[in-house]
């Protein structure tokens, strides 16, 4: 047993896998500026290039999202609609017949004056400024003859080793091919991270220390604890491999090793994905996101389009129950009927139940909606909660307008923090509360949770977020309501133990993390969980919470979690 | 005694004054696009006449800004600055020349390109936009002979009713003319709260209702309360005059009713500001903002610079205390020397103690400085403090690093929400804490403390915020360490009694603040603190907080507050 060097970083995506690195091929390189076609050159014929070039990337991309679903398709097909979005081609093709730029130069060009005009416009545009480069690199690897930027054509499974991560490309990951992600950049709620967790791929973001490792070195890595361990030794990859044999399921219902229940439900974002929960076993839905029947329209939709949207859902889950989270839009998620103004904070703008004062047809339109497929849907549960709720003057109203549809089971997101630190009032008009713990995050630390620089401060091990969110537990405990979470902190099995030990009466998660979560809570008490709780409660700092609740959960080990 | 309309705002700078109203003439109109100068005209003529009039306009804002001091004046040198800016003025003298533009034209495209590029930069330099529109307007009025935009010119003294002021204007404000200001967008810490609070100007904002009200109608504006009384009672008008008339003042010490001490201090940013403090008999300064140092400078200031600097504030409070923050600098407030990378919600960035850890020189030469200012001014007391403290690590960090320099008072500032929920275990290590209101208001209610949208979130009578200032004060309690407030949040008389009651053992404010506030607390017995703090953590919301307290406060009423 040599010594070995482990690398850390922030595990978003839990599971161990060992497998040999791969590194993401290099960007596509800028060509050189003023690279003109020869005199007397077919500028037809090279415009004509540049048009050609878009429509196989287009396709190519259109024909990944056909094979995928859900965000990873609602992704792919947004950057297959850029790469032939007409004004970009006109613009490329514009600069090849007056400047005799060369094709590639052309589109280079054009691509960056359309990112120029998405970073001006700032907020979440600005964010789309990374899907625009992924479309320009492609259409110049097209038009240069190289390999489309991406993956490693390798015959074997790896572990894939990056900066970072185009959504485009985390879509289309394979994970029968790649193993597990490890990027130098990014945070634990970066889609990067997000997109691993809903494909299932262990990941670990922000290590830095990847970024030297040699193609090929044997990694192990461990989405849960955030580390990659370079060359680990061979008792260590069998005992790994062993483990990944032995295949948990869960039977449908979680409980403590004696005996106290705790509902385990899926997260889920549209009708494919509450299908695929369904199957999966959860007691039910804890956060059924709507935003997917608005995103990409001009208009909101009718609300018997909404009706027929969430009554698949609520379908796929009779006699069991969903809980529908009211639309979360705002200048960080704008869409276009909302008309949103830019915000220098989108983070700590007008969004989410914000959105209702300015618009307040839509959440009328949508409580109509989700009133109507509920009663089209009488044995399932159907609840429904706001998102962004700050005030207890907010949870009153939001209860209030629920009621006036028939709607009697109305609860509120804990996600501000004031809404944990007025649980108690608060509950005192909501039905029930679901702590999202990304932004409950973000706001506590006051760190961007899609800034790779704050990353390790957004992590919902820090001990303030668990202080608030056992608050909002006992809020709940005070007025008998419950209180679950549904943010990313409900998947990281010995987070969940910790969140039952502060009071929390339901977890909501990605379905893969199901039988992971189950096992561990089966495989612990009730009082191990407040016990462990108060370690993390009580703990110096993030980091300590986590390693002496995973120190206290040999379980962990056992499960190879 | 008829019935009267009252306007309600957000009250941002205390005081109760009677005046007409004025309104605040229509903004310059934007010249009509491709207006040209007739042919054969005189281009080069045309383009000089670009340069005399940046040139007439920079000396007029210079005028102004020699007149001003402090914040007021930094602000008028910047908007000077920017109306010289060489390449505005070539830029437009080559639309003139090349496209023949009328100037007025010329300037208004120049101007505009500017403020695009500003705006596509992001976070703090989008803010600047509004400067440059200020600029293009005061140049584009004085080419096409208008008066230049800005206060009217009334024989007589007048409340000023605008949708929003330019800072350069507010800075320029005379208080013997424009009485007080009402504006109809706007938060409560917006440039124009800020800057009317510096200069002493009663100030209600975010008051729509104030847009309707005809010019020269007769209002009384509460500052303190945000109600704007149109055309209100003779009565009521004497009342207020007669109040005005008498003058109160402060003694050098505070306490309540029943003799417990609470320390009134200062927030200076300048040594100028602090000279001014010193005369108004402040305790101390509860918070010395460093920034000035570092603004408009492309590299960090020398230990030298910054020892001579921090020296003049020390020399003022020879025999007290000061407490120095260290720079307070990100991408929301950007410096050239710390090249900060533009960020999506910059309020949650690499900001405060953060940047130490990307550019640690800075820090260490600015405790370096600060220990040598110490050294040089043995008589007064000299605290250190640390902005954007989130974790525990964090503040043990900065508390080491003030030992290694020989500052042994070290503490930390209470602004992002996990500080307040961790002030027991953090005031282990820092040896004292100050509350930063604005900030801790901004995340606990997740709500942009500049985005007049969410105006009604930004108060920090939110008992959320009232919740967290008792968890910081019951953690300094603990560990028998002192526990202030340096926000906006001190200079309201009312909630200053409601820290108090929650534990805050200093209160530090803007100096004209200080006689009423410690006229307030001296009429209230600790008790009766301590009674109308439960009162306001327990009230569902934050105008109930304030008005339940206010009504317990007959004092406020006496002393015409």
């Amino acid at each position: 047993m040599g010594s070995t060097t482990v690398v850390t970083g922030i595990g978003v995506s839990p599971g161990r896998v060992v497998a040999p690195a791969a590194h993401l091929p290099e960007a596509v390189a800028e060509p050189p500026a003023g690279r003109r076609l020869p005199p007397g050159a077919d500028t037809e014929a090279a415009a004509a290039r540049v048009a050609e070039a878009a429509e196989d990337v287009r396709a190519g991309l259109d024909a990944a999202a056909e094979a995928a679903e859900g965000a990873s398709a609602a992704l792919l097909f947004a950057t297959a609609a850029m790469a032939a979005d007409p004004s970009l081609v006109a613009d490329a093709q514009e600069r090849v017949r007056v400047d005799h730029l060369v094709p590639e130069r052309a589109v280079w060009e054009a691509a960056d004056a359309v990112a120029a005009q998405l970073a001006e416009l700032g907020g979440y545009l600005a964010e789309r400024v990374r899907d625009i480069h992924d479309v320009r690199d492609r259409l110049v690897a097209r038009l240069t003859g190289r390999p489309a930027p991406g993956l490693p054509a390798l015959p074997h499974p790896y572990v894939l080793v990056a900066h970072d991560l185009a959504p485009a490309l985390t879509a289309t990951l394979d994970p029968a091919r790649v193993l597990a992600v490890v990027t130098t950049a990014g945070g634990p709620t970066s889609h990067t991270a997000i997109l691993a967790r809903a494909r299932g791929i262990p990941a670990v973001v922000a290590a830095a220390g990847a970024a030297g490792v040699a193609e090929g070195t044997t990694l192990l890595v461990d989405g849960a604890a955030g580390t990659v361990t370079l060359d680990p030794s061979d008792d260590v990859v069998q005992r790994v491999r062993a483990l990944a044999a032995a295949v948990r399921t869960f039977d449908g219902e979680g409980r403590t090793a004696d005996g106290q229940r705790v509902e385990l439900l899926a997260n889920v974002g549209d009708p494919a994905e509450a299908e695929a929960a369904a199957a999966s076993g959860a007691q039910g839905v804890g956060l059924f996101r709507t935003e997917f029947a608005f995103l990409d329209r001009t208009e909101a939709p009718t609300v018997e389009e909404q009706v027929a949207a969430y009554g698949r859902v609520l379908a796929a889950f009779e006699g069991r129950k969903v809980v529908v989270r009211t639309l979360d839009a705002g200048a960080d998620k704008p869409l276009p009927f909302l008309r949103a103004a830019p915000e220098a904070n989108p983070a700590l703008g007008v969004r989410g139940l914000r959105v209702a004062e300015t618009h307040p047809h839509v959440l009328e339109d949508q409580l109509t909606a989700i009133a109507r497929a509920a009663a089209d849907h009488p044995g399932t549960t159907t609840w429904v909660m706001a998102p962004m709720v700050a005030t207890v003057d907010e949870a009153e109203g939001f209860v209030a307008a629920c009621a006036r549809h028939g709607l009697g089971t109305a609860g509120i997101m804990i996600e501000v923090p004031s809404a944990a630190l007025l649980a108690a009032p608060m509950l005192a008009h909501a039905a029930f509360a679901s702590v999202g713990t990304n932004d409950l995050t973000q706001y506590t630390m006051a760190a961007d949770r899609l800034l790779g620089a704050v990353a390790r401060l957004s992590d919902a091990w820090q001990p303030a977020v668990l202080r608030l969110v056992e608050m909002a537990a006992a809020g709940g405990a005070a007025q008998g309501r419950p209180v679950g979470v549904c943010g990313e902190a409900a998947a990281d099995p010995a987070l969940a133990v910790v969140l039952v030990g502060l009071g929390v009466t339901s977890l909501s998660m990605t379905p893969r993390a199901l039988p992971d979560v189950a096992a561990v809570l089966a495989a612990t008490t009730s009082q191990e969980c407040r016990r462990l709780a108060r370690l993390a409660v009580t703990a110096p700092g993030a980091d300590h919470a986590r390693s002496v609740v995973r120190g206290g959960l040999t379980v962990l080990d056992e499960l190879g979690l």
